[in-house]
C-alpha cells in the first residue's frame, strides 16, 4: 500500500468465523460528529459471539462489519456544529447514539430507542480501528487521570451502573450477584459503591471466583450441581439473611430461578444475562412477595457518573484488563477472549501508544 | 338455645366441601380493638376456594374458620385504648392487620409481613357473621355519604389501587387488563381514574366483556384461540400503540405470554392473577425491552385513598355488585358466586338492616 | 401588496408598549423542520408582559420578536430528515425544542437545557403568524377528533401535568390550588384527571372563581384580607383535612406562606407562580414537617399525553376559551387579554377557517 | 445509699441552666418493652440546647426530664410479648417509637406521626442514665464487631441517612455540605457511601474544616465574608460544576441563599439546620430551575441499614468521638460539649464498662 494512501486498519466481521484485518478508508465527520485516532477497545462478549455465529438473536451480520464498542480514542477532527470538544482531546465513547429525537429519547430513556446507532450491532460498524467517527455528543471529555484504558471501561462499567440504579442498590444492602465474568465483576463494583453492605458472587468457575474476592466481593460461592432452591437457601446463609437485589448475569434459566427463590419479599431481580427464548420460572413465586423483575437493555446516562467515579478513584477497573494486544495482533486477541482466559482483553489500536 | 345467650351466626368452612352456619359467641375486644356488628360482606373467589378446596396453595384451612373478608360494619364496643373511633360509627374493614412492628411494616410495605393478621386466611377466622373484633386501627370510619356495600367493596377495589400504583398508571396511559371479573374491572376503574386514556379489556366470555363494557372499559376483545403474540398485535391495534400498562388478572400462562408481548418497551406488566408454580414465558423478550415484571400481594395503604374516592364520587362501584343474600342464606349465595353468575355477591348481615 | 408575494402577517413585539402586525417573509423549514400554516394561538400572560414592559425577568426583547407560543397549525412543507409527518398533517406544537443534545436532553428534562429554542422568549421568534418552521420532533399530529383550540390549549395544558407529576398527585389527594387563573385552572383539571378526590381553589376574584367551580372545583374560597396562617386554615377546614399537594400560582409572597402553612406533613408544594426575586417565608414550618418544595419550568414530555386525555376525552379544556379574535385583529385581542375579561383570548391566524 | 435500694443515676435537666444528676427507679418493662443498661451515650446540640435555654421552638421542659438520644446498651430484661431480643442482646436504641399505628407510620413515614415517642423531647425522658426501658421495636441488636459507641453513633449517622437518602444522592455527584459540625460530617460520610464522586464542606471554622478533611471531604472551603452567590461560585470552581445535592446544616439565612444559588438545575437542597422561623429567600431561582427543597425530621428506616454498613466497614464513624466521660461526670461532659470542643462527647454510663 502506497504511503500517500491514508491508512484504517480495521477488525471485521463478514460472517460465522470469518474475521479480517483489512484496510477502510478514513471517515469524514458530519456536522455533529468528530473524526477519533482510536486508542483502546476491549472485547465484549458479543464481538466474539459475531465472530463465531454471525449473529445475536435478530441481529444478522448480512455485511461486513466493524467490531468493537467498548472505547476510547484522540480527537482528530471536528465537525463544524460541535461545541464542547475539539482537537486533542482524550475521549470515552458511548456506543448508542440515537438517530431520531423520538419518544424514548424525550423521557431519557433513549437505550430503548428504537432507530438508534449501535457500534458493533449490525449493520452498524464498531471502532475496532485506527480511525472512527461518532455523534461528538456521545463522546465524553476523560479528565487527565482517568486513562484511555479506564475509558473504554465505561462501556461495561455502564451496564453495572444502568442495572443497580434500575435495581435501587441502596445503602447497606445485601446483594447476590449471579455470575463471576466482566458483568457480573462490573455489577459487583458499582453495588460496594453504590452502598451495598454485602455482596456474594456466585459461578462454576473457581478462578473466576477467586477474581470476584480480589475485586471486593463478601463472599463467594462456587456452584456445582444445587438445585435453585438450595443456591437461593445458600447465598441466604452467607449474607445473614436473604438478598434486597439479586443480579442475574449468565441468562441460565436454573439460574434465573435462584434468583427468585433467593431475593427477598419486596425486593428485585435484575435479568442481565440473555439466554434461551423462553424459559421455565416460578413467577408466581416472585408475584405474591412483590419480587420485581427487571431487565436492562444496553444503558443510558451513565458515561457522565462513570468518569465522575474513575477521577474521583471511587471504583477500580483497572485490575479488569488481563491481556493486551495491538490491532495488528487483533485475531490473537480473540482467541484469547474466546477461551475465556482472564477477564478483559484489550486491544491498543494507536502503533504509537500502546500504554494503559 | 335459650334466648339469654347472645347469638353470633357465622359462616364457618370445616374442610373440602364443608361449609356451615353456626353459633359462635360474641367476641371480647382487646384493648386496641372494636367489636363491630358486621353489615355487608362480599363473597370472594378465595373464599369460594376454601369452601370447594380445603386450601389455597400453603394456605390450609386445619381447623374450623370463619370466612368473609370483604366487609364492613358499625362498631357496638370500643377497647379501652382506641381514641379515634366510637360506638356507632360505620366503618369499612382492613382485613389485613400485622401481628408485629417489623422491617416491612417500618417501611410501609406491611402487606409483605409474615406475621400479619388477615381475615379468612388459615388460620385467621374472617367475618362472615353478625358480631366480629378487628384491631381499631385497621377499621376506617365511613362518611355518610358512603354505603356499607361500597365500603365492603373497597376491598376488591384496593386491589386495583395497591396494582395500577405499583404499576405506576398515568396520565394518557393506555392499559391493558387482561381478564374481565372483579379484580379485571377494579383494575379498569382504577386505572381511569388514574387518567388512562385507553383500557382495553380482554376475556373469554361475552357477558364478562359486556360487563366490562358498562364500566368503562375504551375497548374490549374477546379472547378465542388466538396465540400469545396474536392477542399481543391485537391489543395493539385496537390502543393504536402498545400498552404502558398490561394488568393480567387471569394467572393464565398463555395471558402471561401475550402480556409480555404487548407491553411496549419500558412499560410495566403486573401479575394479579395467580396460576400454576411454574410457567413457560419469552422472559428474555421482556428483559431486553426493559418491560417490568410485578406482582401484587394483597395490598397497603389503599383503605384512606379509597374512602377519599368513593366519598368524592370519583370511582362507581355500586354496579359491581349483582346479587345480595341474608347470612342466613349464605349456603345459597356460594353457590351462586360458585357458578360464576354475576360479579359480587354480598352477604347482607344484619337481620334490621339488608340495605346496600 | 401584489399578489405575487407570498404574504406572511406576524404579530411583533418591538419593546415596551410597541405591538405590530407586520408582514414577514414565509421561511424555508430546514431537513428537520415543517412549515406550519397557524391555526389557533392562544395568548398567554408572558405575550403580554413582553408588550407591556418589554422583558421578563432577564429576558429582554433587544430586537422585534413574534409573540405566540400556544399554537397549532398544518403542515405545508415537509423537510427532507423528517419521516413521522405529511403534508396536510394537523399538529399542536411544542414552544421548547432543544437545539443541543446536552445532559439535561439526555436525561429527560429537556426543558432544563440552557440552550433550548423557545417560542416568543427572547430572541426567538414565536408563531403569532400566517406560517412557521418548527422543529418537526416537537410537532405532535393531532386526531381527528381534537380541534386546533385544544391543540393550542396543550401548551398550558401541560403546565398543570408537568405541575401536578412532578407534585406527585395521586388518587384520593386534597389539593389546594392557589389562584384561579389559566394555570390556577388547568392544574385544577389536571389534578381532577390524576384522581385527585378534592380539589380547593382559591382567589380575590368572585368571578374567576365561578369559573373554577364550573371546571370542576369541589371548593372555592374567596381571600380577602386573611392572614396566610387564616388560609391554610380554612382551606384544612374545606378540605376535612391537610392537602397533600398545594400548587401556587400567583407568586405572591403571602401565598407562598399559606402554602406552605397549609400542606400536610409530608406533602408537596409546587411553585408555579412567579413574583419577587426574594420573599420572606416560613421555611423551618416546612422542613421540619418534610413538605417539599418545587417549583416548575416549563414542562417537558407531556404532549403525547395530553393529545390521549383529549383524544380520549379525560379531560375537557374548551371553556377555557372565552375570546376570539382574527388575527387581523390581534392588537385588540392583547387589549383584551390585559384587562383580564375572560380566561383564554385565542387567536385565528388562518384568515379561511376560523373554527375551534 | 443502701445497697438494698436499686441505683439508676440519670441526668435530668429542670429548667434553663438547671441540669442535675439524680437517682431515679429503675423502670419495669412492659410487654413490648425491654429494659437496657445503658453504656454509651453521645451529646447532642439538642441536648445543650435544653440544658442552656429549657426549650427548643415549641418543646418546652415543663417537668424535670432525663436528657440522652443517641445510645446503646444492654438488655436486661424482657417484655412478655418480645420475641427478637433476649438477655445479654447488645443493641442500639432508635429514640422515636411510634406510640399509635397512623397513617404516617403505615405508610412508612413513621417519623412524621405526631404522637410518636422521641426520647429527651419533652416531656418524654431520654436515657442518659444506668437504666432505661424502652419499645423493643425500636432496639436492634449490634452484630459482635459493631461496638457500642458505634451503636449509639447510628443516631447521628441516620440523620446523614434520612438526609442523603431523601436527596437522591446518587453515583457520581457533586455534593456541597454547608457546616462542619456533627451533622455536617454524618453527611459527608454517607454522601461518599452512597457514592457521591466529589464532596466540598464549608464551614467558618478553620479547625472543623481539618476534621472534614480527614473524614474524606474532597475540598473545603473556609467561609469569610463572601455574599452567598460568592460561596455558590467558590463552590462551583471546586467541584468543576454545580453540584447536583447541597446539604445545608447550619440553618443560617445567607448559607440557605447560597444553597440555593449553588445547586444545579434539576438539583435538591436539603434543609437540615434549623435557623429563624422566617427566612428571606431567593425561592424563585430554586423554582424556575427546578433545584427541590426538601427539610428532614428526624429520621425513619435507618437503623437496619446503618448496623448493616457498621457491621460490613463501609463507613468508619468512629473518629467522631473526641471526649469520653463517665456517668458521674456528666456536667462536666456536657460544658465540653457546650464549648464546641471536639465533636462528639460520648457519656460512659455502665460503670464496669467504659470501653468503646
Amino acid at each position: 500500500m502506497a504511503a500517500a494512501k491514508p491508512e484504517n486498519l480495521s477488525l471485521v466481521v463478514h460472517g460465522p468465523g470469518d474475521l479480517r484485518l483489512e484496510n477502510y478508508p478514513i471517515p469524514e465527520p458530519g456536522p455533529n460528529e468528530v473524526l477519533l485516532k482510536m486508542h483502546s477497545v476491549g472485547i465484549c462478549g458479543s464481538d466474539v459471539h459475531y465472530w463465531q455465529h454471525g449473529r445475536i438473536g435478530d441481529f444478522i451480520v448480512k455485511k461486513p462489519m466493524v467490531l468493537g464498542h467498548e472505547a476510547s480514542g484522540t480527537v482528530v477532527k471536528v465537525g463544524s456544529l460541535v461545541k464542547h470538544l475539539q482537537q486533542g482531546d482524550r475521549v470515552a465513547i458511548e456506543p448508542g447514539a440515537p438517530r431520531e429525537i423520538d419518544e424514548f429519547c424525550k423521557i431519557g430513556r433513549y437505550n430503548l430507542s428504537p432507530t438508534i446507532f449501535f457500534c458493533a450491532t449490525p449493520p452498524d460498524d464498531g471502532n475496532l480501528c485506527r480511525f472512527y467517527k461518532h455523534d461528538a455528543n456521545f463522546c465524553y471529555k476523560l479528565p487527565d487521570n482517568v486513562t484511555f484504558e479506564e475509558g473504554a471501561l465505561i462501556e461495561p462499567l455502564s451496564v453495572g451502573i444502568h442495572t443497580c440504579r434500575r435495581a435501587g442498590v441502596t445503602l447497606g444492602n445485601k446483594v447476590f450477584v449471579c455470575g463471576a465474568g466482566p458483568i457480573g465483576l462490573v455489577n459487583l463494583l458499582v453495588a460496594k459503591a453504590m452502598g451495598a453492605a454485602q455482596v456474594v458472587v456466585t459461578d462454576l468457575s473457581a478462578s473466576r471466583l477467586a477474581k470476584a474476592k480480589e475485586a471486593g466481593a463478601d463472599f463467594v460461592l462456587q456452584i456445582t450441581n444445587e438445585s435453585p432452591q438450595e443456591i437461593a437457601s445458600k447465598v441466604e446463609g452467607l449474607l445473614g439473611g436473604k438478598p434486597e437485589v439479586t443480579i442475574e448475569c449468565t441468562g441460565a434459566e436454573a439460574a434465573i430461578q435462584a434468583g427468585i427463590y433467593a431475593t427477598c419479599p419486596g425486593g428485585t431481580l435484575m435479568l442481565v444475562g440473555l439466554g434461551s427464548e423462553m424459559v421455565n420460572v416460578p413467577l408466581v413465586h416472585a408475584a405474591i412477595r412483590e419480587v420485581d423483575i427487571k431487565g436492562v437493555f444496553r444503558y443510558c446516562n451513565t458515561w457522565p457518573m462513570a468518569i465522575s467515579m474513575l477521577a474521583s478513584k471511587s471504583v477500580n477497573v483497572k485490575s479488569l484488563v488481563t491481556h493486551r494486544f495491538p490491532l495488528e495482533k487483533a485475531l490473537e486477541a480473540f482467541e484469547t477472549s474466546k477461551k475465556g482466559l482472564g477477564l478483559k482483553v484489550m486491544i491498543k489500536c494507536d502503533p504509537n501508544d500502546q500504554n494503559p
